[in-house]
């Protein structure tokens, strides 16, 4: 039976390994954590609102009545594509030979160059940076409630968050909402209401990615939160005074990364050329070009359209994973490939808890 | 108005705060994380039945309401009783002057002078160690998953518990079960349910605190659970082999120490003697002999009885909150103390699910 091995167990891996449900096949999933993490909602942890737990769900847990899938908790250390073999450094490290590789890999948290911003801008796309966030925050009220000096207070009580996307406006919006409801009455010499949270984007508008409407409707929607949206600002350094834009110092102890994401680094171990996002280019049937049998899905692949580059949202990996396994089986019946379309069924950010903007198609 | 410190927001902590809700007090608890645990239910977290969050309540939150307390975030790093100052490290050094204190420190893991086997024997009294337990639990299954010698594989698939009082009783209950029931059907090339589950205890029965009845009765529901009881059998040692019973190794990578636990260090600074448990001896109304207004509840606190010391239980340390609560607002309207009386209201241990002991009244 053919073996297919795949690599990361986020959106993208699962909707393949569930798609291949009744195929006459052998699934390997290999992850590094042993759960599945839904993403879309980190923000909700790293600002208290929801517990780890809620948002991670362990991978052998939702194939526990799939039998034909396995789980190797490990992290991929090689691929082998002449041998067709992965190597996973789990308790030693194993060779894990393939028929079929599915790389979904997703991405991490990238300081474009400026890894030296990482130890104060704390990124938010695994649970521990979600942790830490949180644990960032609460600490720095906490510190605030002990200091009489304003300044230092201030400082202690303002938090920046770096990039006007969706996970930016999201998180933004929540850290207010915390600061204003969640935290009332908890203290007795700061309120936490007065806490400045501020969103710096460098372009002109936040939520490039939706309409123009929506998107400054989701701006008023920030400030009517208390959040200060800065625009066009461009941040020239982070350190431990805080963020710099150009001359300009918001003094601030809790910075948040929410401006770039780049490929998990596996990918640029292939040998295929990947883009300034640290991506590889895929075929229309999201292989890689000249490995018919070794496919890239999800936030590592770069798939062009015609208009432009698919976006890095969970829809797309999972309808990529969902396509590839429905090409696995066609190719077992000797029935050719089809094409990868991507079908946008829209896209919304969450602002506060009783806010949102919503988008039926994608604008670009 | 006079100054109530209470260091530690476990369960005496708590209830000595709320008992002073309508006190002409100002209560301040310091507490070195910032929130409450639920003790007892500890063993569910490191058997992946509860998650940190569910046994955990933010201090603040407790007392959002109660306007006289105030909390902070912090380690004390001294006491000084002659200036009645309690030094605590939290951002900085910060000195908390009071007029009445209460040292509510509880309990953590003991190895009673085998502090080297503390690597391999994880304790169970923080969420740090239920969670490290947890995860060691989890990854033994993970790396028996992939190996395919059948003495390594085994020695992976075997827990040890050290100690046959309540924690080890219902941990080991609660690993068999989660063998057996949760990871059901999750592994493909090992059965959990073949887990070699076993609990250590020195001497003649487990639950020495109870009842010969009831202890024969949960030793019976353990061994139904398919928990391997070893009784009068001495650890002499605990290394990366495995757990050492004199001339006989247990091998095994995941040992869970539940058989001591001793005071909170701080109680040792403060100048009276303690006991081998580290716990300081109290007056009949949890005062320190000679220090009429600084008191010592619960697990930290050794409060002789008739019959005996009264054990560490969550009961004893609330209730002598509560009494010393009411003796501060006695001594604020002229009135006598009153000394402490335990009620016993009856114990109980979990044993699984679905099985449990309970005791009305404890037997001594």
């Amino acid at each position: 039976m053919q073996h297919v091995v795949i690599i990361g167990g986020g959106f993208g891996g699962l909707a393949a390994a569930k798609a291949l449900a009744r195929a006459p096949v052998r699934v390997t999933i290999i992850d590094r954590t042993n759960h599945h993490l839904f993403q879309p909602l980190l923000y909700q942890v790293a600002t208290a609102g929801l517990s780890p737990a809620q948002i991670a769900a362990p991978i052998r847990s939702v194939f526990k009545r799939q039998k034909n899938v396995d789980v190797i908790l490990g992290e991929v250390v090689g691929i082998d594509m002449a041998t067709r073999v992965v190597r996973v450094d789990a308790a030693s490290e194993i060779p894990v030979p393939y028929d079929r590789l599915i790389i979904a890999v997703g991405a991490c948290t990238s300081y474009f160059g400026h890894d030296d911003w990482a130890p104060y801008a704390t990124g938010l796309k695994s649970l521990d940076e979600a942790v830490e966030i949180r644990r960032r925050v609460l600490v720095a009220f906490e510190q605030a409630e002990r200091i009489a000096d304003p300044a230092e207070r201030a400082r202690l009580c303002t938090f920046v968050v770096i990039g006007g996307g969706p996970t930016g406006v999201e998180l933004a919006g929540a850290l207010a909402e915390l600061a204003r409801f969640a935290l009332r009455d908890e203290f007795r010499h700061i309120d936490p209401a007065d806490a400045k949270v501020i969103l710096v984007e460098g372009g002109p508008r936040i939520l490039a990615s939706f309409s123009e409407a929506l998107s400054a409707s989701a701006l008023r929607q920030l400030e009517d939160l208390g959040v200060q949206v800065l625009l066009g600002e461009r941040v020239t350094a982070i350190d431990a005074a805080g963020v710099h834009l150009g001359p300009r110092l918001i003094a601030t102890e809790t910075v948040m990364w929410a401006a770039g994401v780049r490929a998990n680094p596996l990918v640029a171990q292939l040998g295929a050329p990947v883009d300034r996002g640290g991506r590889v280019a895929v075929d229309v049937d999201c292989s890689l070009p000249g490995q018919p049998d070794v496919f890239v899905i999800g936030d590592a692949a770069a798939f062009k359209t015609d208009d432009g580059l698919l976006p890095g949202v969970s829809p797309v990996a999972m309808q990529q994973g969902r396509l590839v396994a429905a090409n696995l089986k066609r190719d077992l019946k000797g029935e050719p490939r089809r094409p990868f379309r991507y079908r946008d069924k829209g896209s919304m950010a969450t602002i506060g808890r009783r806010r949102a903007i919503a988008q039926t198609r994608r604008m670009s």
